[in-house]
């Protein structure tokens, strides 16, 4: 009787130990599928866009959000966790929470558009950095795409103070130019409305840039599809400094309408190339924004891609390690 | 010994299915309380930093990053998301995942000193802005705090290729000026030391400007803790068109050194002043980067803030509700 009713606790035991484990390996394994959908499920909120933001491979937001010196790196991030271990009542809040109490003045305002991204400069009003990626079959031909029909429109998701809008740009004699290239988004129409917002437009020189030379460095990198599998090219503006008479340095650029919209002096393309077994090659270009006789052969523009990065206070492909890189401009990679 | 055998079967599965549900429970509770330890176990991750950052109050990061089109909001972020509720294969990456996949060329580089924060300014290797949190008790003088022992040093947390460097500033007869002023952090030795660090450092006029005028504003800022409990200040440069003989906008300033660090036209302060029982009076200047009368009252650089946010690309205290605000530059608030 004694020894049945050991074996009977003991079974019992087992049994409701054993369940107990299998709950917790079931509540883990939900916990892990749905993390992200607890987290997400309002949408619109920062919780949401942040975890959704998580999940997306590179983007190295938090690499630059740190405290600075080395002795003290994260220290005031790290106030409101210091009682994290010992009880729920209020923490003491952190000084950066103290000093930014009304909110931050400014962080990069980022846009995901269907089929490109893009980084808006409030200061200049026009992108600061767009990012597309490239493939035979997102370049095929759709008759049912009809660029004639794109209008440029105002971003109405940039703040009024620093949007640009279309009389800016009137009677300026500047183009209304591109940096994801419509050419580069055809799958459908809405794809290549969306790169008419203005907050993918910058202003460029009409003839001579935007529609003959910045136009063949475009279509190249298109063609670059025919020999590569992925094609993922970074544009934007530069504001290059030039030697005065006076012997110094001087940024200078002009600004057009009512909201002062800057005319880059220059425009960059950084494009890596990945081939079917996975090689990557590196193409670098600036091109000044005026006239360029159009005979001028694309390598002319090439340029080291660090001398873009430096320029622009960017980093391209950086989450690509660099022995991964077979060729920049057409020569053997020296990068180390 | 049929209903022995159903009563022993249902206890056991009474037991298992319990065990089971407390398991969960158990495991339920932990999440809870271990949420954020796990993801902030390792410091200096992205995960890490991204779980420190989200506690932040104010923090708009995400504000910032979204789909722009009304119709198409978040679409691209969702795409990861769209099979959540489906089963735990592997998801098609999203259409920004695929685009970034080589990572972000730039993100805002922010950084959180002891007792101010900072964005840096990659492109002009100046700050963007400075965020400070002044109060009668911070600004007590301390015996042993000595500004004189303070070095000019590089920000090493900066990526070399934006990083400002002393030699940049030698010879070219600018001081390099705080924006974060040294004078507002000196609770302790550290807190001014982190002031010298070069990416709290702009390039400006050293007679009649920082040892002048930008002084005796800083001083007027310091001395409005007498009268306020709390000062909140937004400091950072200004790169400011002129009209040129051709009639025609330009912006047009200086860049010194190997690294080309820009030299402002015009710094400003925003400055948010709270008293004892809540009452917000708002105070915004901006001057010249230029030898200024000393004799110069300093109302005579008081001016709309919203003028520096449109020239800045910045908005200033927008998690402050506008009609909170009880006066602007000494004037009755007359915002919405």
């Amino acid at each position: 009787m004694t020894v049945k009713l050991t074996l009977q606790v003991i079974s019992l035991t087992g049994v409701g130990v054993g369940g107990w484990f299998s709950g917790i390996l079931t509540e883990r394994w939900k916990q892990r599928q749905t993390t992200c959908e607890c987290q997400c499920i309002n949408e619109n909120t920062e919780d949401d866009l942040l975890c959704k933001i998580k999940r997306m491979p590179g983007l190295p937001i938090f690499g630059t959000v740190s405290a600075a010196s080395p002795e003290n790196k994260l220290s005031v991030l790290e106030n409101d966790f210091v009682s994290r271990e010992s009880s729920p009542v209020p923490r003491k809040p952190s000084r950066v929470s103290q000093i930014m109490k009304y909110g931050f003045p400014g962080i990069d305002t980022v846009r995901s558009f269907d089929d490109y991204v893009l980084s808006y400069d409030r200061r200049n009003r026009v992108p600061h950095w767009v990012f597309e990626h490239l493939t035979k079959e997102t370049l095929v031909y759709n008759e049912f795409v009809d660029r004639s029909k794109c209008e440029f429109a105002e971003d109405t998701s940039v703040h009024p103070y620093f949007r640009s809008v279309n009389s800016d740009y009137r009677g300026t004699g500047f183009d209304r130019g591109h940096m994801a290239a419509a050419g580069n988004h055809r799958v459908c129409q809405k794809h290549v409305d969306q790169t008419f917002f203005l907050s993918n437009i910058a202003p460029q020189v009409g003839v001579g840039f935007n529609r003959h030379s910045w136009n063949r460095l475009e279509k190249y990198v298109r063609k670059m599809t025919k020999t590569y599998k992925n094609v993922y090219v970074c544009t934007g503006p530069l504001f290059l400094p030039r030697k005065d008479t006076d012997g110094k340095m001087y940024v200078r650029y002009q600004v057009i309408g009512a909201n002062s919209v800057a005319v880059p002096t220059h425009f960059f393309k950084v494009v890596v190339a990945e081939t079917d077994d996975y090689k990557l090659d590196m193409e670098a270009y600036v091109m000044p924004n005026q006239a360029i006789d159009d005979n001028t052969p694309l390598t002319v523009f090439q340029v080291p891609p660090e001398s873009i990065e430096r320029s622009a206070g960017l980093l391209f492909f950086d989450q690509l390690s660099k022995d991964k890189i077979r060729k920049i401009n057409g020569r053997k990679s020296t990068m180390v």
